[in-house]
This record gives structure tokens, sequence and C-alpha cells, in this order.
């Protein structure tokens, strides 16, 4: 346990969840963009509830909810601090939370996934690891309720494990790490707004069994490509024959884009989340370079603002520096 | 290339498809059952088709048609020798097939893909193994069609194979032959009839996307934990959510075997193909046994005619003996 009033550093990285046919069970971390936190144990004033043990302060400007009911991050430490004090009925914690968001919200890059899984891994830590990472993403789920008012962990799961991760259940929660070889990773944000809410409304609740097969042949694919390293067959495998046609009509550009990158030799790519960014994915350095250069190209021409970002898959998830 | 009249002997093993949760994509081969074959190329008559350069000799006595365009092994070879004849415009050849069927049709262990493959294995052997292995999957792909009335590949692939395989694509045809731990299979196939153009046309054309998420959660971590040889992670995917709930209607005591061979220790299993066979998968050779008596004991208890086997996966696919 780390000594009362000592702030950590907590890095939480951006993440890409689906993983373009892996809708709502794959995902991974990449090395930037990434949240910036400081975190500490304080003293608890005698009385005072779960909610009143967490003090949020934002160190940016985006204004984002500091209650620790509405905020991701202390959605995400309640449920930690309420599961605690089952097992330590007699000790009582309180956090004070500094977070400096790097990862823009609502740019489909997994921002309120990383406030929620630093918020937790930092705890632990102060706390003395007593939680398994099965635990952490269980509590930083309700830091996605939070923020899309559905607890899924496709972005947190590789936020806390850092790499590629396979969420195989929900209930109960199944996270399986999935190795995979040296991957670099192209993001375009395109600033637009893309409610994870609307982009999940728009979705039809059935599917066709023959686009579900389709479907499942390239998931399969996607894993034995990741595990083979068989970059190949990971760039065929990376098509999403059900969400994508359906969510890609919210991206301005979306197809062109797509077959742009490609043309400049990514493997794949697609839809990070549920957008508005897209993420390429590329064997070498110098294509996942071009395929930036093709994407500024590309909203140039469509005078829309964005940002790029040219980075490789996060193996460690969550860091701290003492 | 064998000479004329010189017969080579072919053992062509069973397959388990679908493998629960991956429906249409997903299939192993067996060691047992197997059909025996034998096979030589003849002197072909000037001017004659390339049916008529198929004679099928049945050796036993399910009297299955011996007209080549009706006989499975005689449509996969229709397909190879057309395809052969375009790049040998000078060459024609002519088989003789000698089947010996230990694979009851109507199983639901790829009786017929057996006699396809085989015969296309075969065929190449003779030929001095000029087709790949997507060629002969391709081939005998023909013979499923006559079988089932569908070009399916999950019980041809890793019949050719060997091993797991899995069928990413059928158009463009791709196969990935995946690794996998030591297990073993035990098969119940109780002795009704269950054909396969029934058992598809009960399934129904559409499928909840909740349930669609749940299978490929569960294909990936199926093939997950093949490649790492985590025999608990196989077990827990061995669930499928969309196919078996329906078909299983077909088989009798279906529910009630499935649990009592988990209970003897299987890690999972469902049906064989479109059934009515039925498999386990065990890590151990003694719990494979348990879960035959298991299987004995109910379709005993129901009255029900059955065969059983206990084996391991085949990973080699049709083996020769020239």
């Amino acid at each position: 346990m780390i000594p009362i009033n000592q702030w950590i550093k907590i890095k939480a990285p951006a993440t890409v969840a689906n993983m373009v046919c892996g809708f709502d069970i794959l995902g991974f971390a990449v090395n930037s963009p990434y949240d910036e936190m400081e975190m500490r144990l304080v003293p608890r004033s005698a009385g005072s509830t779960a909610v009143e043990a967490i003090t949020i302060i934002n160190m940016d400007t985006y204004g984002l909810p500091t209650e620790p009911e509405k905020n991701v991050a202390g959605a995400a430490l309640i449920a930690l601090i309420e599961e605690y004090e089952m097992s330590h009925p007699n000790s009582s914690i309180a956090f004070e939370v500094k977070i400096n968001k790097l990862i823009k919200p609502g740019s489909g890059v997994g921002s309120s996934a990383a406030s929620s899984a630093g918020a937790v891994v930092g705890a632990n830590y102060l706390l003395g690891k007593i939680f398994s990472n099965d635990d952490l993403v269980r509590f930083a789920m309700n830091g996605e309720k939070v923020a899309s008012g559905v607890k899924h962990a496709d972005n947190i799961a590789p936020c806390i494990f850092g790499g590629v991760t396979l969420v195989r259940s929900i209930f109960p929660l199944e996270i399986i790490a999935l190795p995979s070889p040296t991957l670099y990773v192209t993001i375009v944000h395109p600033q637009i707004e893309v409610r994870t809410s609307d982009a999940r409304s728009i979705l039809k609740q059935n599917v066709k069994l023959k686009d579900a097969i389709k479907q499942w042949g390239n998931i399969a694919g996607l894993v034995a490509g990741l595990m083979k390293s068989d970059y190949d067959l990971i760039g065929r495998s990376l098509e999403d024959v059900i969400i994508e046609p359906v969510r890609s009509i919210l991206i301005p550009g979306f197809d062109a884009l797509k077959l742009a990158c490609k043309n400049a030799g990514a493997l794949g790519g697609g839809i990070s989340g549920s957008g508005p960014s897209i993420f390429m994915l590329s064997k070498e350095k110098e294509t996942a370079l071009a395929v930036e250069q093709e994407m500024k190209n590309l909203y140039e021409g469509l005078g829309l603002a964005h940002h790029t970002y040219v980075t490789t898959i996060n193996q460690q998830g969550v860091q701290i520096e003492a």
C-alpha cells in the first residue's frame, strides 16, 4: 500500500474497439494518444459515503462533470470502493484524482475507458494490488455505463490488459489476451460528433445468418492471423459485413478513405469503436506514415478539421509511475 | 506420375464439421472411422468424355449410385479431370475407383466428404501431385453439392488438410490450418436419419445481433484456445447459441446426453455437422472412454441402436499407400 497523500502518475492509453470484424468483443491499446492522471489516497472523513470519498479534479478544459456519479473515473472508483469495503469493513479509503484528458472525448478511441481504467488501475496500485485485472475491468465498466449507457468492456479490457484483447463473454466476464505481431496503427479523427448511443441505435437488431457466418469466418481468421503473425491473413480478415455498412454512413468520406489507405499499403482497418475515428493497420512504419498522408489529403480535400496519429500497439496497458 | 494400371490404397478419414460454435467454417478430421478406397489410372477410350473416364466400383453394401455425376467421388473427379484437361489439352486420363465405405452414409461425420476428398487426393497422387490442397478442396466440393445440394467445405477441408481447419471464406476459397493440442474425441452415432437438407432447412435465416456477438466471442475463444493449448478455454468456448438450439430437437436425448458427458469430464461438444452423430472432446483418454460409457448408457436407456468411437484428431488428412 502506498502511503497516504503520496501522488502517483498514471498513463492511460487510447484504445481501438471492435477491430473491424470483432464488434463488441475485440480491441487493442495504442501508445498514442493517452490520458495523464495523478492520484493519491487521502484520509476519509468519518461517516462519509463512497461517493463522498472521491474527489475529481479536471486539469483540462473539456469541462467534464466532477461529481463522482457522473464522472466515468468516479463511477469506476465508487464500484471499487464499495467492493473494497465489503472485505475491509473497518477500513475506509478516499481518493483524489487529477485528470488531464489528452484523448479528446467523443473521438472513438476510448477516451472514457482511459479515465475509468486509469482510475481503477491507479487505485489498485495505491491499495497494494489487491484486485485482479478482471476485477478492475468489472469496476471500470461502470464508467462506460455512465458514458454510453452500456456496460461494455471492449475498450476497458485492452486499456487495462494492454495488447489485443478478446472479451469472450460479458456475463460472466472473461477476457483473453491475444498475442499479436508488431503492427503500426494510423488513426484519423475527423472533428465531427458521433454519439456512441446514436451509433448503437442505428444498428439492426437482426442479421442475416449468411452474413453472420462471413463475420465469424473473419473473426476466426483475424485471431488466427494475430497468433500466427500472418500479416496477409490479418489483412484479409479485417472485413466487416454487418456493422460497418451501417455505421460508415455517419463518417464523411469513409469508403474513399479506406480505399486510399489500402492502396497505400495498409493491411486494412475501419471504424474505431463507434467512430468517428478511423484506424488502419500496417506492417511497416513507412506504410503507416504513407497512410497518414492519405488520410490528411482526403480530409483536407473535404475541408474537414482532423487529427492524425501514427503509433503502435501498446502492450502494457495503463502504466503507473510512483 | 504413377504408372497406368497400378493400384494405390487410400484412407479417407471421417470429419466433424462446425465444432459447435463454428457453423460452416470449422471442422476437424478424426483417426476413426475412415473409408478405404483403391484407385488407378487406366487408358482412356478415344473421344470419351470426363464422365465416361470415371469408373466407380462399390465394395460395400450401401448401394450408392455408381454413375459418376451422381456419385460424390465421381462428381469430384469430373471437376478434377476437366481442370486437368484445360492445362493438358493433348493428354487424357481415366480413373477406376473402388470404394469401401466404413463411414456410414448419413451419420453426420463426413461420409460423403471422405469419398470426394479421398478420390481427388488419390487422383492427384496418381498424376504426380500437380494440384494444391486448395485446388483439391475446390474439386471435392462438387461431391458435397451432389450429396447435400450445397458446395460447402467444412468437412472437405479437414479431410484433405488434416487437423482442425478454418474455412475463412468460400468465395474465394481460403482454408487456414489451425494448430491444436492433443484432444480425444468420443463420437456416438444414434441410428436415426437426419437429412442434411432437412437440417439446413429448419435453420432460421436471420439471427439476433446479440446472439451473433455471443457466437463470435465463442469462435474467437475457441481459435485462441486451440492455438494456446488452453483446454479450459476450449471447453468454455464450445457453446452454440444459434444452430444447436434449433437442430438439437432432431436428435433424441441430446440435452441429457450433453449434460451427462460434461459431468463425466468432457470439455464440451455438440452435434457433428448436421447430425445425428454427437461428438465430445476430452483432454484425457480415460475421460473420453468414460464419456463413451455415458453415451452408451443413455442410448441403451432409450432403446436406440447406436455406434460409438473413441479416437483422436487426425493430423494428416487423407493418406495414400502406394
